[in-house]
């Protein structure tokens, strides 16, 4: 099944840090948020430009798995993925790497929402973008 | 299958909402955190005493699905739930609601970690204290 | 000078410790919001509804000092001041405590603003509730 | 009075906006501290290595000014600031720009802890790399 994915490289800050020495499980959420914003930019459709467009793209769940724990400092790859098939639910899923140490797992699932935040289909021009995007 | 749990009364802050006008996803986790924190306190180990032990409880794996949005200034009542049979992995699950509204359930794995952060079945003390109580 | 106060009762989460061990200083600003918020509560005019009514009352500056850290699962008393004149800057400060202990002072300094963005003067219904409650 | 300085590029984060379209203003606290790793950095002692080498250097007191919002997917430049003459406080100042637009001002006063968390004189490893960096 053929994917797209875009990455960002995070260097992880102390705020992000709990009393165990660790990142709190929860940031990773936000992480993966940027690598999803950078995958939507490298789609074509940054998603500032989509919300001014009336689209919202709330996620509707989320999930990771932590195989080892990220650290003060450490500088990490997150990458976001997304398949070329494109449904009403759109999965996308993240891989979080330090160097070749893979760190964690994790899938969102959003669905486009207009502004009165009703249930929408993917507008055409999002469909366009990942079927034509190499 | 019998089910200890306990709840925690969460006042959304405006620092958890985003340019959505709701609360943005990442934030329940750590609303999770309060109500499993809770649950433990009701089975009469603390959190903070069980680190004190030197028994760490990291989160493993952590997943939402998200119905309704929370919105700045809702009262919601979080609760954490945990099963009567306790194995090396612990699993929590959560549903969050606003008065009879469900707005989203979620679910932690757990496994118990050493100061050294090596994996250790789960304390004797543990296991009794969710065994014994009703 | 006379001062209207009102206070939130804190437990200290487990997210907002770093890696130190203790509290990462930028989350007394989300304890302090908590406290301003059961201060507008307090004086009748909750922000929620005035939000609704088109008055938003953004950071204009803030700042605290930090006396003695405070600790994953401290419980806290949180308590806003305000005092009876309003000027077109709306200032209030903050004091943390555990127990008999002073953990942090802080301040935070706002101004009415329009939903535009707009500075606007305190609006009458609140000036009033400022100035003629006990 | 002559100043080292030293910036990091910030993208604001979906989750550091709140439901007034813009940047909470406790996030700037994270960002300034981004902008102090770096300077250390910059200053040859890295604060993950002076943490190893035991030495802490906590937030005593911490201030913000905010001029201009930032919003969601803003491109900023975070710039932190320290005095050439190092005394017992240590104090670093911020400012944050989009392009040419100042948006925001900050302090923070920081002391060197041991690791029991007493206060000690800054590290002569610290004074030296300051006073001879240009």
């Amino acid at each position: 099944m053929y994917m797209l994915s875009a990455f960002v490289d995070i260097r992880v800050r102390y705020q992000e840090t709990d009393q165990m020495g660790v990142v709190y499980h929860a940031n990773y959420f936000t992480w993966f948020e940027s690598a999803r914003i950078e995958l939507l930019d490298q789609l074509g459709w940054p998603y500032r430009e989509m919300e001014q467009a009336g689209y919202l793209l709330p996620v509707l769940g989320c999930e990771a798995s932590f195989i080892k724990p990220a650290q003060f400092d450490d500088r990490l790859q997150v990458r976001a993925f997304i398949r070329k098939h494109i449904s009403a639910r759109i999965e996308i899923s993240y891989e979080v790497n330090r160097l070749e140490t893979l760190l964690a797992l994790g899938k969102t699932t959003h669905a486009f929402v207009d502004k009165k935040g009703k249930l929408i289909r993917p507008p055409k021009t999002f469909v366009d973008l990942v079927n034509t995007k190499d």
